[in-house]
């Protein structure tokens, strides 16, 4: 997508280092982060410098390049075990991080160019997956539509042109007038941050959602459908996305509002029979009880907002049961959550 | 309450001087604010250094004291129906306002006397009615259970003891164990600041969480019910309340927790047939788009969260149906929403 009109991904390399745009900066400053070695690039998914799973995925693809650029042929295998193990471990529910690892290590067993190739290919396969779920995403859209979306799975999650806001952006060049509800989503509001800045930075007309806002504005019938981003869609459709997911689910079931989930191919993992099997990361929950933004001097300052001597929960995702989702959109078409199988 | 020992009111009348704890500055910093005209009372009410439907109702009681106060004999009738305008213009949502000012202005037709024993009488009831709402509340709750609120509906909402706190605190005094989930409350977060220092102060054992995150831990069967507090009440039951209330009442009937608004009697409004009647009151978007919070130098700051080039949406209430309230708690018994009338 355009920044400033040139046109970016929201993670690429640069010879062997992993380049992305720093998304913990953004909406007040747009800077890219150079990660020079696989430790950087563990580092900066952990930090969630890049975030959303089709990016986290890219990330540790081009870990894994990294790694077979340090390693020699002899050791190529072994190396990338560990490289994958280090990977893996930054964080725990994004299976695209697994896809990623997963799919390199075992190129590296035919030879260290399918290795590579197979490393680049993650990042092409998903910023693709990107337009056809716009694609497909946009014959759901109405003209007029209200629709509301959580976190960012917008081109900045997805490497480039996104899953929940793949169809929003297809639905805009084809000329069809919308509004987008953007949740803030807290506690590190991906929402009110990243999801508005990039929906003013393509000119769609949207507000800013609390959290709270989401069921209120259904009952007014001003939401005429959810679309969101997945972390990990079980065999059975059920789904884990960013913490409130669920709730908007529920709310949409009970107003009969079509809530749809969209997901690259990739987010899929038959291997998790359903969303019992989903390990849900636990954060800090110091970004619960304080807060950071912009300040006047210009420099990005932390405070606490919270009761000082109480604490709080971080859960950083939930899951959504598969009944309560309308259709997952995907690079090869709309499907119901308990029809995955047909897709591959 | 008390505070280090000390028992304090939310509000209280010291001469003709209005004195309110000043809610804005909580948890940080513990002071009290006197409004000495009614013009400081009116403003203090709009700017929420005195918020929560007992205190505000109150507030426009104390308020109308002292328009008592400045007016002759004569003109007593038409001064207090000037001030009764004035206050009730502050925030449109709140039925709470509206009867304590009716209280005082039908009262000055009969006697001045009259009058100002109805405006102190407000108060005197609501802390009342709070501790009786503890008692009928605390009957509902179990030994180990985990309990839900949303935004503050306590004692300093409610001049004392609390509406959605109260039965917290009685089974608390009881020597029930309990743990309090309490929902930060976006955008002004009265959750987090308000209700976790309430708890805090209160050693009831407690975690913020973020609003998003509600649903997931009733789909954890963490919590064993929900209780909240109310703005409006409308005949048929339908409930206004903190927006985000309505998303906590689908979630809980879709996992079957019991989901209870305790609220005086002050706060039902049978002459709202429905809660299609209630005005729902937007406030300032910098609410939402924007944070404050404690800096290192002890000073509170505010500064931009969000993208700077987008807008907000905040509504301060959202209604919910009664088909989604299990109970009403009210100082005099618990009642099913269909069953208001047989308060009265």
């Amino acid at each position: 997508m355009n920044v400033n009109g040139i046109h970016y991904r929201a993670i690429w390399m640069d010879g062997t280092t992993v380049c992305m745009i720093e998304q913990n900066l953004l909406p007040f400053e747009f800077k890219i982060f150079k990660a020079e070695t696989l430790d950087d690039t563990c580092m900066a998914i952990k930090t969630m410098i890049t975030r959303g799973a089709g990016s986290i995925g890219a990330a540790a693809a081009y870990g894994m390049y990294q790694a077979i650029c340090t390693s020699d042929d002899e050791h190529l295998v072994e190396n990338l075990v560990v490289a994958k193990k280090k990977i893996d471990s930054t964080r725990p529910t994004a299976v695209n991080l697994f896809y990623a690892t997963d799919r390199v290590l075992k190129a590296s067993k035919v030879s260290r160019e399918f290795a590579i190739s197979e490393a680049f290919a993650v990042a092409d396969e998903c910023a693709e997956a990107g337009r056809m779920i716009g694609e497909y995403g946009n014959t759901l859209i109405k003209d007029g539509f209200g629709v509301e979306t959580h976190c960012n799975a917008g081109w900045l999650a997805l490497v480039d042109y996104g899953s929940a806001l793949a169809p929003i952006y297809a639905a805009q060049e084809s000329g069809k007038e919308i509004f987008v509800y953007a949740d803030e989503t807290r506690p590190r509001n991906q929402g009110a941050r990243l999801t508005a800045w990039e929906l003013a930075s393509a000119g769609v007309p949207h507000a800013i959602l609390p959290d709270n806002a989401g069921a209120y504005y259904m009952s007014l019938g001003k939401i005429n459908m959810v679309i969101v981003g997945a972390d990990r869609i079980a065999a059975n459709g059920d789904t884990a996305n960013k913490i409130g997911t669920l709730e908007k689910a529920i709310a949409a079931k009970y107003y009969g509002v079509p809530f749809y989930v969209a997901a690259p191919l990739s987010t899929i993992d038959l291997s998790t029979p359903d969303g019992k099997h989903i390990n849900i990361e636990e954060r800090d929950e110091d970004e619960v009880l304080k807060y950071s933004g912009l300040v006047e001097n210009g420099n990005i300052e932390t405070f606490r907002m919270a009761n000082p001597t109480s604490h709080a929960k971080n859960p950083a995702f939930d899951v959504t049961p598969a009944e309560l989702i309308t259709g997952i959109i995907t690079e090869k078409g709309i499907v119901k959550p308990n029809e995955l199988k047909k897709l591959f």
